[in-house]
């Protein structure tokens, strides 16, 4: 049978730009576009020229891109002509593929937030888009409330959508603009108008206020509509719009509607989901989301013991699609709750073979929950744990041993009556039979400890020289009566490795002690120092 | 019309718990359980007792709750009888109000995973529940697999909520363990199940894999369900389970479920879930979800434009439902006077009145901006907010000054053998006319400081005697290109009265000596000591 096709809408550069503390920049948004056109999006909507320089100068580019690259903007204004509408104007004659104009489509919002008239609300749907494709543009209509608009009075919003087709607009896009209707209310209103204007003329735009914005593009789909828009990790104001990168996977793995419908997104494209998803957390200096649907480090995670062993016969047991077909990994964590075939897919991971009988490894796990009983967190720390693994099957050299260190942070005023806070360590080593001692500066006391614990290792100085602390992060546990500091490094290398290590102790000091001992050590066993 | 009665049921403390990086200790959990009790939680399930130390400890303790206080376990083993299996014992004789067993239902994993045959997993439910009942507890069936169970196998699955249910389980809970189905699945699969077992005995346990696991909950409730289970802020392994605290407000405040059911969760209540939400993630030191819908920062934020003024009109025109109603609040970014009404609301909370033409309101409301920008958070720290207002009003006396200190810490070998860490600090004060030198020992620098710092004060000894730090948290901030360290730091007094105090810096000793000195200034001006 032939599928339908059905055609996804981005408004990451538009609607996703009104997120709070996102600030795109013109090679933000050129970029993103590169994106979105390779990921195979239909539409890619770049924002509102005329609104803001960094539109206008985007529609001046030039562009090569697959995408129909779409601006947004208002209809013509009420009480003007389009051809005395400077704002209308501006958006007709930006260089763009399609114009998607925004109209009320709510009685109550075109007399409160307009404070005009039904019928002349209608004339501006009509007059925008009969201009529109005057230009030879293809049209679309974003309807503005149009859910809660139907609600109260359904003729007027559906006279507000039919207005925009009639004209010859080739979608007319219902949306939830509040975000609060729930998904069976959108799959009702959009069969009913899908027997007014047909389904493949008519799309959805849900955002995210009651946590259903994918559920709803999905009702809105069962429902006829043929469009879905939405954001690139659920970009957008106040909770977001739909998210695009859980939309499509489902499309594309869910027998359903795979069966149903085709869609841009190749299979090579969906693999590239996962990269595509965090290129754009990084642009935004943000952490990507690790419990992401599909796209997400913990998205296909397991951490109980009895679910790791039965992951471990039968994959599909715990993973509705496979991770690789999204680009992304399947990862087994070791915690105190893990089995022993946790343990032993981990290990697997890191290159240590051991027998699965070997009594070694019930040994380990003893280990890792007596430790993490007491703060210690492997799964999040996985260069401490390799070491643990190693150590309990006899396999780190001891390198050299920090017999004593100092660390102190001092305040006063200086000379010219500054109040300053210095921190400086002393740290002293032996490395085979030569005791070395270096003292350093830093902005903290683990800085400084840092510093002075890399200054001098000896003959391993050449193997830790790339070494970066790249984050550190303090939380404060109370296990039992005692409250405890764990400590969390993450350092790299200068092949661009990254590995996390762990320290626990009542004193901040010694636990950052730990956990930078344990990322030089698993540095020198990294690079295959010798003992 | 009588509404029906609908059940919660929060699992954050056992599947919540395999989320990727969260470890609760026993603290931890006893604290969260005491929220959910507060929210109006019916049923709290808190771990897998026997399976881990923590877990077994938890329902040792004596406990004062309101809700059905829940344990989660396996049914007995295939093979075993009831007598002979201890993972089985332990659970029934934890001191729980109810157990909540789980067993496969899907023929596939019953063969693939458990390696036993359909009857004698039909044969462990019915024993398992029997047992439990006959030792008084209240039972519950999570039936693992279900879904993709009944895709496969109908009857089968049904089964298996059958014999819990025939044998007196008070609910059989059909989980999508995977989080694979979708909503018009879920909706359909539980209108079957609802034919042969009564909607008022059933629940639904969804995952968010393919973000819809509250959709999903809904769609079972439509299909008859009539118990819902989720966590607190969507927490759990991989994507997380079903978020309660989306998943409550709609079913409190969207008219067509609140007029049709009743759920244990008051209005009063209702209005503490931002903060419940907020609390959960401060205890787990991340930084909660801005976008989170109803709870989130941004969840009624609306960047300035069109929509600004159109709320300004009509909140109702972006905002499903009122802010304040779950506790959270309206947010015009961009907007001096959103930010001037939340200062003179927080200023007359804490007792300070100030004309609201006043040209230090402005002065404080720019003071805030600087510091939160540079990592102050004083909505978290309402005493350091509470000084800071009191010095703009030129109103806190300069008590003591402290114009030195030293802090070090030292580890080393100690006179038999052992490795030992050493912290100690000095503080130099002065007091009016005298100057007073005092030194401590910790278990920490930060301890080994407050020691100090608290050690003798003059004749201000008396007023801090009874003030004492209760919790520490740190976080790394990144502000721009330094990384800084953010302290909180909450206190205690006799009197039973906590308080939070925040010090920023780059070096976490000083960032902690700020909040320390806020935290004593706060308690003199609290007990109101002569300057």
């Amino acid at each position: 049978m032939a599928r339908e096709r059905l055609y996804l809408f981005d408004t990451t550069l538009r609607d996703g730009a009104q997120t709070n503390g996102v600030d795109f920049t013109l090679a933000d948004k050129l970029a993103i576009a590169g994106m979105l056109d390779e990921l195979g999006i239909d539409y890619v909507e770049g924002g509102y020229p005329g609104a803001n320089p960094t539109d206008t100068e985007l529609f001046g580019e030039k562009r090569k891109l697959n995408t129909t690259f779409t601006a947004f903007g208002m209809t013509r204004r009420p009480g003007r002509s389009v051809s005395n509408d400077p704002g209308l104007a501006a958006l007709l004659d930006a260089n763009a593929d399609a114009i998607c104009f925004v109209a009320k489509s709510s009685d109550y919002q075109v007399k409160v937030a307009l404070g005009t008239t039904e019928e002349e609300n209608l004339a501006s749907i009509r007059d925008s888009v009969k201009a529109a494709k005057a230009k030879g543009k293809e049209v679309l209509l974003d309807c503005e409330h149009f859910f809660d608009g139907y609600k109260g009075n359904p003729q007027y919003a559906l006279a507000c959508a039919k207005a925009a087709y009639d004209e010859g607009a080739r979608w007319v896009v219902l949306c939830d603009t509040n975000g609060g209707t729930l998904p069976h209310q959108v799959e009702a209103i959009v069969s009913a108008v899908c027997k007014v204007i047909p389904g493949d003329h008519v799309g959805i735009h849900a955002h995210n206020d009651t946590e259903q914005a994918v559920a709803n593009s999905f009702a809105a789909v069962r429902g006829g509509a043929r469009q879905i828009q939405g954001t690139l990790n659920g970009l957008g104001e106040r909770c977001g719009n739909a998210n695009l990168v859980s939309i499509i996977p489902t499309l594309k793995l869910k027998k359903e509607y795979a069966d149903q419908f085709e869609i841009g997104v190749s299979d090579a494209a969906l693999k590239k989901l996962s990269q595509i998803s965090h290129a754009l957390d990084e642009r935004l200096n943000r952490a990507p989301d690790r419990h992401a649907p599909y796209v997400g480090d913990s998205a296909f995670a397991t951490k109980a013991g009895i679910h790791a062993s039965a992951i471990i016969k039968d994959p599909t047991t715990y993973e509705h699609v496979a991770p690789e077909v999204v680009g992304n990994k399947r990862k087994v964590l070791v915690s105190e709750q893990a089995g022993k075939s946790n343990v032993l897919a981990e290990l697997e991971r890191i290159g240590l073979t051991v027998d699965k009988d070997d009594p070694r490894i019930a040994r380990l796990l003893d280990v890792v929950k007596e430790r993490e009983a007491i703060g210690y967190a492997y799964e999040a720390a996985d260069a401490s744990f390799d070491l643990l693994a190693r150590r309990t099957l006899g396999k780190v050299p001891a390198y050299f041993d920090v017999s004593q260190f100092d660390v102190n942070v001092e305040q006063r005023y200086n000379a010219v009556g500054e109040r300053v806070t210095v921190a400086m360590a002393v740290v002293k080593v032996k490395v085979g039979n030569d005791s070395l001692i270096s003292a350093a500066e830093g902005n903290g006391p683990v800085n400084a400890l840092d510093q002075a614990l890399r200054k001098d290792l000896g003959k391993y100085q050449d193997y830790i020289k790339g070494l970066k602390l790249s984050d550190f992060r303090v939380r404060i546990l109370n296990s039992g009566t005692e409250a405890v500091t764990r400590v969390l490094i993450e350092s790299e290398d200068e092949s661009g490795d990254r590995w996390t290590t762990v320290g626990v102790s009542p004193n901040i000091i010694d636990a950052s002690f730990q956990a930078l001992m344990d990322s030089i050590i698993y540095k020198l066993v990294k690079s295959g120092a010798p003992a």
